[in-house]
């Protein structure tokens, strides 16, 4: 059933506005063009009436969901590659096809660290990708190698690596063309070939020559993330000033929260009132040990850094520790507009189970604006699956019990199996938020953290009418895909 | 200089409201009575006119700075009764006397793990205490006996007990009078006679016994707070929704934020909607071991509390974690009104050596009207005192440099020595918070906490004439005790 202008009216509905709220309101979209029209607009000047109208009974509307961080669903995992690119493509057929019933409409599928070898082959099948009433592959999240021994999790040991020629090394990894400022990558034509394929770096900066590759990364338009590393405060908040602008999984992976060193976490708390770090300017020359014993860093009493001296040795002057030592000259009389760095992004998987839900609600209550939802899912996330044992790979199994996963024989958890409306649906019960602010932090927030908030995650007139329609419990009730109904509940 | 109708009008200032703002508007006080009056009725209707006009030339009108918790200042520690009962007087009397230069007009003195024959003579000394141009000791605040070994911090080890007989252990320890339920406690008449003893009581949950004292203690009208603990997630909720109102210093004394089991930090982020867990009641009647091993605790995965089997080993059924098992039937569509239990309130001390101003930041933005500032000062506070060694007891000796207090020969922080008005302005500096909120984190949520907001840390019509005159950058330029001046920069 299309119409002949193109023109669908939304109705009796809820919308989710970009500041948490839901309103009553329509919502217009162009079907043929899988845009979302500016109602006034269409109605008033153009003076055009839709050729449909959808009632939807006092749902909610609000634009698809999208998850910056998943490792593969229905059995497909998207760091394995077995050498057939047929078999790959069609894995990420199956996914970007059947992930529209959890809401999802855009996904960043995540490259886990791989043999070096491995990365051009993947990357070059895991560009952009678009398909009718499937979910858009937005390009590639790449968690690893440059990331730290010590909180790696389930990555290779043997496959993590430095980056001594700075963001050369980058390039040597992930393949220079993977990396090249395109201007506006979404405008892939759909093919596969068009639009760049790294979307999300997600690295240590206190790994040796990382930091210097910051800078690099984000003037691409890609995303630094901060994740499996143990850098200090003073590292975390050097990479934030350089241009990173997210923590992947927040709390797994990272330091726990000490109260003098509170490294990562503590990036939630960073203040643009305090004096910033005295670093040293950073060239994007290559690395040269230039760095004498006398020159080592040695910060001494309770707020040292621990790994300072290891990321900073080839610096030609110690970093200091000014945190503590802004003087209060200028209080303000009035609460202050954030002047200085912005705090990041922070992905948080809500599954009940890889964090308490008062650390959710105490990550979140302390920085809303940066919450995006991840389901981090492995290859086994099928809404569809049954409990019990399912298999990995060499040989390993998982068991699967509702919400957690784990490897079969210990305690370890193996990942997430929890789809993203669950999170949405969790988020707003731990934290006591309204459905509508937790929608924003599967939608508005993680657009906004890649920067295409005008074409997804958004119901801004010109975005792509990815669309899902949820009860007043938040679940899933249809999935639209550029303005086609994709899925269902039947 | 008096007036002879006692009215005293404060002109040309900034008064800091309860919701933290800072307005322009006069405050009448009546100096013989030293009370706070309502202008509008003091001079509309019954048509009086102030004797004196005080002109503050733009600055900011106070109320008194209020510290819960303070072990000494100016060479006398609260916590050390050498038998001379005239010299403990005296020195509380120069505390009182002094400390007003730092803003502070009202205080909780902290009497640390004692010696259990030494409470009572300690006690029946620091009861409430009023002198003229004096802060007001409000009563004590007892850190300790019942603490966890594993974070004594320098409470002595052999000190510590449990509560096997609950309440009574707590009135065998501090005395049954001084847990008397009084209706008003600040009606004592300045005799230090009057009065009950306790404000407030530090203890730690899981200790044997003490999760059965909460609700006595907070029956009559003491204040129970978590510290020098190592209560799980479910331990430190059932304390509050026993009625513990307080966490003393957060994040010293007590476990890390770990996001499986946030433990007493995660406290801030409680929520309201999540289910309660399912804690059998608790009877009042003596301690007996009714448990059997096939009755003691064993929950598995990540969420298993550590500590839970220790502190609930008595209990006929054991307690689950229901935490992670709200179901999201009820999901608000607009943000939930806190329905059940209130977070509690949490001290810190913010000097910048005790916690990093990102943790500090991370707690307040979380949860910014349960922030308490306090000093936890040592007896060597005095704003007047030179850098350098200074005695402390048993022949040890602190160094001091600026804020920070460590044992000499060691890096073992031995305290705090920062005064409350440079708290409020590091506050500020570090959160990014206005004065007037960094000045509600002395006041108002410090006297809402012990329930005295009518009387002292407010503004209201009827409280104590206790104000506090800051400039603009927040630097104490007068104090003022029941309408009295008690102190000018010089």
């Amino acid at each position: 059933m299309t119409s002949p202008n193109g023109l669908v009216c939304f109705t009796n509905c809820l919308l989710p506005l970009e500041d948490g709220s839901l309103v009553e309101k329509d919502l217009w979209i162009d079907e043929r063009r899988g845009v979302i029209l500016d109602a006034q607009r269409t109605f008033f000047t153009r003076k055009e009436r839709p050729a449909r109208v959808i009632n939807l009974e006092g749902n909610i509307l609000s634009p698809g969901f999208m998850d910056i961080q998943i490792n593969g669903a229905y059995g497909f995992d998207f760091s394995v590659y077995n050498g057939d690119d047929e078999a790959y493509r069609q894995g990420m057929k199956v996914v970007a096809e059947r992930i529209v019933e959890t809401g999802v409409t855009s996904l960043v599928p995540t490259i886990i660290t791989q043999e070096k070898s491995l990365y051009p082959r993947i990357l070059h099948l895991l560009r952009p990708y678009t398909a009718p009433k499937s979910a858009t592959l937005l390009g590639w999240h790449a968690e690893g190698p440059f990331i730290q021994l010590a909180k790696r999790g389930a990555h290779a040991s043997q496959f993590l690596v430095t980056a001594r020629e700075r963001f050369a090394s980058f390039e040597a990894v992930y393949g220079a063309d993977n990396l090249a400022d395109k201007e506006d990558w979404l405008m892939a034509d759909g093919s596969g070939i068009d639009g760049v394929g790294v979307r999300i770096i997600t690295a240590a900066p206190e790994i040796d020559g990382v930091m210097h590759t910051v800078n690099e990364v984000v003037k691409r338009g890609v995303v630094f993330s901060i994740g499996h590393s143990i850098a200090t405060t003073d590292i975390a908040t050097h990479a934030v000033q350089q241009g990173a602008r997210l923590i992947t999984h927040l709390f797994n992976a990272m330091p726990q929260l000490h109260h003098r060193d509170p490294s990562i976490i503590g990036l939630l708390g960073a203040s643009p009132h305090l004096a910033t770090p005295a670093f040293p300017p950073f060239s994007t020359t290559p690395h040269s040990r230039s760095g004498s014993i006398g020159r080592r860093i040695s910060l001494k009493g309770p707020q040292s850094p621990k790994a300072t001296s290891e990321a900073f040795d080839d610096l030609e002057t110690p970093p200091q520790t000014p945190l503590l030592k802004a003087t209060p000259t200028d209080l303000p009389l009035v609460k202050g507009k954030s002047a200085g760095v912005e705090r990041p992004f922070y992905e948080m998987i809500v599954d009940g189970i890889h964090s308490h839900p008062n650390s959710v609600r105490l990550a979140y209550s302390s920085y809303p604006e940066g919450c995006i939802l991840i389901t981090d899912a492995m290859k086994i996330l099928d809404p569809n699956l049954k409990d019990g044992p399912h298999e990995w790979r060499d040989g390993k199994r998982f068991i699967k019990e509702g919400d957690k996963l784990y490897l079969e024989g210990t305690d370890t958890l193996a990942g997430s199996v929890v789809t993203l409306d669950k999170c949405v649906r969790n988020f707003s019960s731990f934290t006591g938020c309204s459905l509508g602010e937790a929608i924003k932090c599967a939608t508005y927030n993680p657009a906004k953290c890649l920067g295409i908030e005008n074409k997804k995650g958004t119901l801004r007139p010109g975005a792509d009418a990815d669309l899902v329609v949820l009860d007043r419990k938040g679940n899933v009730l249809s999935t639209w895909v550029k303005g086609q109904e994709a899925w269902t509940r039947t």
